[in-house]
């Protein structure tokens, strides 16, 4: 059993600018839009079975694959994302829509419940033989949480039926029992999704399930090996068992290492696992891949997996600005696995780890029309990378958007006797904390201002604790209750701050996390930011962007180590944002005409620098962008 | 005609314990270990035709394409190397084996004179008919270099009948005439062979034909795309044709551009054409190449092409320095073409740029045992980057031995009146200048030391001029003539300074070249090398190098912009360096144990540094090495 539990994301109403902002977006655009690009790049039709067997959209690559296999997963998370939409909003059509692919997955569904659109249609005597690259158990993963979030927001049964019984026939094929494949998911997914599962309907043979298929994970004989050992002219697309994590028992595993995003989810569910089963040695391997990660191979602003080539990780340290692969979906992975770990312990680090995915890398891959995305998120650009409209593989863009739609569910979290605020951001929210129901209701400016003022109703006085999170960002933070200065240093249990208490209706909290502008170094084996420095504030890792400095040469610009940096209010950036602005140098090039090397240094010449937050880059148009300013 | 003529290596005796050493090396154990690597990786076999056909020894790649077709380059190379050895000391064995070996090659041509062991074993009927991929010409080439240089060597005329029959074949293959195919080569390398052989009998035939390749390289309609029309199932390598600078006329190209040998190659044949025809577009053309490529992609060792990918160029300011390819092959190309370049003006920058090239990348390419090479020559390395004892591509193997052995060809030029003075070290050389034989003898232990003694001795007393080169790098040069000095400042004229006068029996000639240690900086769009400084001493660039630094972590070394610069003489170090000594600093990594992320700067400890001449680097079993050092 979990010992935290986070709030449900319908229980939390977002009612600061910052996220309703984002929020509404999602619901007006993101949302309705991708629907338009499912149905425009033939992915919805691709469901609609039996039918003539189509020409293949995406044409298969030099390995003979092609990223159409994945196309029920992106339909999958997209009715996830549209069912966490209507939570906030019922809508008719979206119903509708999201009720007709549901029809033409129950007739897809073969009589043994099996449901793959592309096996059905393609090459239905193939079903699982190649569990290592095709993606059948993850698509079947991306529906399944589809289905679990449109019963959560209509209390329509009818996706969920078809999926118990794909579910069904899922744990009748693995298995360590007779005659049944000791297979697992080649890119994890499902292991979360039924997990969720579990949790919806209580049914404890798909928590087995999803700890089978970890339990699995790495076994020898190794499975995939056997596996490609039984296809003929095997489709080999990555070489190494690290690139799906497979090549160890998962509770051995102890460097972060392969697809960022297969590492990710897998994870998760290993936290759920842990918490679930109360299982220590999964806890242990979490523990110990948490810290490989966070202490040798992550992105300042909580990206991962450097590499485009696997889509993952390298070797420590090694962050390249210009070409990070950082992807989207990798950092949305994270938030999930950083959730899943605050569930087990109430750990700062998770939550700080949380926060600075969520508010750089997760945020980035969303444009601000709500209409573009970014896969790749680097931290650095000459300008030439863009955002998109759509992708050949579209799995970021609604992981975003489901991400956003349900934010909500990351603020809070509840145990017994405490109520646990992690994220800040104006809210109403209502709890129930040792029987007795507790409203919320934060007012903030946050992440522009560490001013939140919190007022806590419960329906009758009642003791428990409100464990507020003090990032470890926040020097010197400030606490109140009803005016009366509570002691914070000292008193911050590994991370958050302890206020137990009998809570009366109308008690009110002020907190304050002061947020100067910070100078962040990173570890002098990261090559590329070696004499370099990036500015955070707050939660936030500022990126300088041609738009704002337009007549500056970005990667020219050099800030001094004692240059002030002084935070100023931009009301007409972005809606209103806090922007730095600093006194920085430029390296002069003139003087270095028809010249490529000399004896004399770069001279240097003053300039007013303009940063804003990294989420924002690429909003408008082709700009030169850095994260990392050399220093001197 | 050439303006400039170069002294012929056979007139200059190499007597300076620096490229003694270098020569007697290549003479002893490089010349001999290649024959050895030629037999045993089945090159020379390949030129016994006809026999049963083997099977490949290099597997085809994906592209269906094996370096196997570039044999026949590797023997022309090796023979000539072999033959510039013979010129130091004849050598029975290695006569009777080139002797075999043109015996294979005379048994192997064809009737018609077409000489092709890959095609006239494998594909006989497809000669001439991929000149974009396949080498056909490039072979010939090499062959033809070979030939030209056994014949100087031996007065033996076998194999140039042998390669004069080929080349009479391919003039009637390829023109503008009828029934002639408009072709040029893929590589371009044959048309610097011809200008070889037509300086050697004088018969204009040959220029004309490296003419005709030259001119119609990049006209219209295109001829590899109407080549690869005529292929079935075309064999598709290199996409653009800027990789091989087909592109455009020759004459309209101002980018260097694609395969780094390849350009270069070209560029010394369109030099060298430049020279023999009066031909000023050329020249110009020759003359826009050389600013473009000095000034925006040129590595400080002398080194060109940064990209493994297309061997070549890639965008201005492009240098990075781990991943650098700057192949051995493409710094000996420059050192050809930087010849040729003087040959029709008399500029320092030129000389400059093949001392450059030469004393730091091209000698790097060899190790200190002489049977150890480098291809690609990177300017950071974290001890990962190793030589080797042979490639599946030789090129660079017998090019650096071809380089060496005939180096002291560099030294000298000579035009109707004056003795021109390109490169210093020890030296006994004659010459004939103004109808008066001349003979030099320079004392002098460079690049180690500037202080030059040169001895003058005509036959009897003449008028003309010493042109001595007063490199870029030399500030403050001082010379006397027969202890009288003479003013330097403001007399040297691009880059030469012209000491004319009535030489006789004993003159002397002293030249002081100071030679202070420099810190060098790149072009501040050079990102890689941003905020950091090289150093060099008179030619050579140095680099740091674990070996001479065992305590030190090489990535974290920096160097105060105040710290003090050393010259240290170190006997014990390859004979006899001059070492650079420096106090600098390293990053500190202790107090960042399990933080990736701080707000707080790196701290620094003293140390003690050593560099090292980067050409000798690699030499010491793996080690990490950087040429460019952070500065603070």
């Amino acid at each position: 059993m979990r010992k935290y539990t986070p709030a449900n994301f319908t229980d939390v109403r977002l009612t600061g600018a910052f996220w309703r902002e984002r929020l509404d977006t999602v619901l007006a655009h993101t949302v309705p839009s991708q629907y338009r690009q499912l149905e425009a790049h033939d992915i919805l039709s691709s469901l609609k079975l039996p039918k003539p067997v189509p020409e293949l959209t995406i044409p298969r690559n030099a390995h003979n694959f092609t990223t159409q296999i994945f196309w029920d997963s992106d339909v999958g998370k997209w009715i996830e994302a549209a069912s966490y939409a209507l939570h906030h909003r019922r809508d008719a059509g979206i119903e509708a829509k999201i009720d007709a692919i549901v029809n033409d997955l129950e007739k897809a569904q073969l009589p043994d419940g099996y449901l793959n659109c592309w096996y059905i249609e393609r090459e239905p005597e193939n079903r699982w033989t190649n569990l290592r690259d095709n993606h059948e158990l993850y698509n079947a993963g991306h529906l399944l949480e589809g289905a679990v979030a449109y019963f959560r927001a209509t209390g329509r049964r009818k996706f969920l039926d078809v999926m118990e019984r794909y579910v069904d026939h899922i744990a009748a094929t693995f298995g360590t029992g007779p005659g049944q494949k000791r297979g697992y998911p080649g890119h994890q997914e499902i292991e979360l999704a039924l997990i969720k599962l579990y949790q919806l309907t209580g049914d404890s043979k798909r928590l087995d399930l999803a700890a089978y298929f970890i339990n699995e994970r790495g076994q020898s004989p190794h499975y995939f090996t056997e596996e490609a050992r039984r296809r003929e002219g095997d489709r080999f697309l990555q070489g190494t068992q690290e690139y799906n994590q497979s090549h160890k028992p998962v509770r051995e595993q102890d460097k972060v290492v392969g697809h960022a995003v297969r590492a990710f989810y897998m994870y998760t569910a290993m936290a759920d696992l842990a918490a679930e089963l109360d299982d220590a040695a999964l806890k242990h391997a979490c523990e110990t891949l948490w810290k490989d990660v966070t202490e040798t191979r992550m992105y300042i602003t909580g990206g991962f997996g450097p590499s485009a080539s696997n889509e993952g990780f390298t070797k420590d340290y090694d962050l390249p600005n210009a070409t990070a692969y950082a992807e989207t979906c990798a950092s949305v992975a994270m938030v999930f696995w950083a959730q899943r770990m605050l569930n087990i312990d109430l750990e700062g680090k998770y939550a700080d780890m949380l926060e600075q995915a969520l508010y750089n890398n997760c945020m980035a891959g969303l444009s601000r029309d709500g209409e573009h995305y970014f896969y790749d998120n680097p931290l650095e650009s000459d300008g030439s990378h863009q955002r998109w409209e759509w992708h050949p593989c579209p799995c970021c863009t609604m992981n975003v958007a489901r991400f956003i739609a349900s934010v909500s569910g990351y603020f809070y979290s509840t145990s017994a006797d405490a109520l646990i605020v992690h994220l800040y951001g104006g809210t109403e929210a209502r709890f129930e904390i040792a029987g007795t129901a507790v409203k919320l209701k934060e007012t903030s400016n946050y992440p522009w201002s560490g001013n939140i003022d919190i007022r806590i109703d419960p329906s009758k006085a009642t003791e428990f604790s409100l464990k507020l999170r003090i990032p470890a960002w926040a020097k010197d933070a400030k606490v109140a209750v009803n005016g009366q200065r509570l002691p914070v240093n000292g008193n911050v249990q590994r991370g958050y701050l302890d206020i137990r208490r009998v809570w009366s209706r109308g008690d009110r909290v002020e907190l304050d996390l002061p947020m100067p502008i910070e100078r962040i170094y990173a570890h002098p084996e990261v090559r590329d930011d070696f004499g370099k420095t990036a500015l955070m504030r707050g939660p936030l890792v500022y990126c300088i962007e041609q738009a704002d400095n337009t007549d500056t040469s970005i990667p020219l610009v050099v800030l001094p180590r004692n240059a002030m940096l002084s935070p100023v209010e931009r009301p007409d950036l972005f809606d209103g944002i806090v922007a730095i602005e600093a006194k920085a140098q430029q390296i002069k090039t003139r003087d270095w005409a028809g010249v490529l090397y000399r004896n004399t240094p770069s001279a240097t010449a003053d300039i007013a620098l303009v940063a804003i937050p990294y989420f924002l880059w690429a909003n408008r148009g082709p700009n030169a962008m850095r994260v990392w300013i050399d220093e001197m």
